[in-house]
């Protein structure tokens, strides 16, 4: 049976200091759940109600975790969801893993992006985008915060991440780095290899001016009017999307 | 003085039905408030801090609304930030003008975009790019919408919009329609010249079925990797930013 303090483990991992101390994080709704259950996350507890049970019978009997079928208004007084009629996982966070990006790969930098829409959007775009590499600076927001995992729409399960500081790695990195500012070489005139470092800043500060000595090629999106700027994961979808087309591999 | 009544009033047009019935709406912040007092909007009332007056001493003094100095407290307790040591302005609604699309000229069309941060997102993205005109189908959430509004990052003064059926406006515009569909021809392959309208759909639904005999051109964002679909406004951005680039203007 489904008990108070398993409701209570749950519901504490909302919080970074808790999802840390127990190496746990969990995710809601069917899209999330299903990926989740899908990929290599060793699933601790699974809730589900009937409907996804119905909907989703192979991936209810192939979960490895605790199975407990449950109501809405449980996932809902549990999760961070304000609707959820179909379940909720909870999974073993991985152990921290050094990324290592190769010659003609294509990964993101993150320095700074602390609203978690943002980072999960971000990481949504890299899925999009084929980019399985994202290194995070310490003040990025949490990869498992719940925000972090519901804006990513499931895609949290595809790509690798490492929270790093970002001056040793762009320093040590022999590949190209190239940093998203104001100022820069419009993205529309590149024309390279779409390998390397796409690196990105802060919401409100853009990229910290310690990086900017690791940067190999400054890169700005060109712009028609006369808006400041745009939302950090707007920008990161528009170079992902340039890199991409000028591998020509669309 | 500042009387608990106009509080109240401005309070009140947080909620779509006040706005429409007292033709007015406000905009909190630094950004949104100078964007205002620059722009063409008649400035009912101005609430504002030492700090922005300071800050901006002639936009105050040639506001040509009521003016009130106030505090933090005011601004919040009054408007939707949960911090605010700036402004906050309420402004005349502009009476509907119908859009003319001329020849040569891009703009878009929203078929439902529900979420004010979405649209108020895609605003920005619209003044980014030089897109000054935005058909919205009556599904779409309210312009005036103080999230709207915030998410437009003061770009809402630099767009002219109506709502509309989008029916009888794509049949009988005698310019190229762009449907971003996730079978379409490939944005990185098409090669026209950056006129007419991009249509975008609902969050969840896409474009609906009854649109579609309007879309003179299918266009989709080619995906490298395994993300099933790709945000509204992230969408809109990258499509943007490909037909921009193709007019050779950057």
């Amino acid at each position: 049976m489904l008990g108070k303090n398993t409701l209570k483990f749950i519901k504490s991992l909302q919080q970074k200091k808790f999802r840390k101390q127990e190496n746990a994080f969990f995710v809601e709704g069917a899209k999330n759940v299903t990926e989740l259950l899908q990929s290599d996350f060793e699933c601790i507890y699974l809730l589900y109600t009937p409907r996804f049970k119905s909907e989703y019978p192979d991936l209810v009997r192939s979960c490895g975790g605790q199975k407990y079928e449950t109501t809405e208004a449980v996932l809902v007084a549990t999760g961070s969801f304000s609707s959820n009629d179909y379940a909720l996982a909870v999974a073993r966070i991985k152990p921290d893993a050094p990324l290592q990006v190769e010659k003609g790969e294509l990964a993101l930098a993150l320095d700074e992006v602390r609203d978690p829409g943002n980072l999960g959007t971000i990481i949504r775009i890299a899925d999009w985008y084929g980019i399985r590499k994202l290194y995070l600076s310490q003040q990025c927001a949490d990869f498992y915060n719940p925000k972090v995992l519901n804006a990513s729409m499931g895609s949290f399960s595809r790509v690798s991440f490492q929270y790093v500081s970002l001056e040793p790695v762009l320093s040590a990195i022999e590949l190209p780095v190239y940093g998203a500012f104001l100022e820069g070489k419009s993205i529309h005139s590149l024309d390279i290899e779409p390998e390397g470092i796409i690196l990105v800043g802060n919401e409100s500060k853009g990229i910290s001016p310690g990086l900017e000595p690791f940067v190999s090629q400054k890169v700005t999106i060109p712009s028609f009017g006369r808006a400041e700027s745009l939302n950090v994961a707007i920008a990161t979808a528009v170079l992902c999307d340039n890199f991409r087309r000028m591998g020509g591999l669309s």
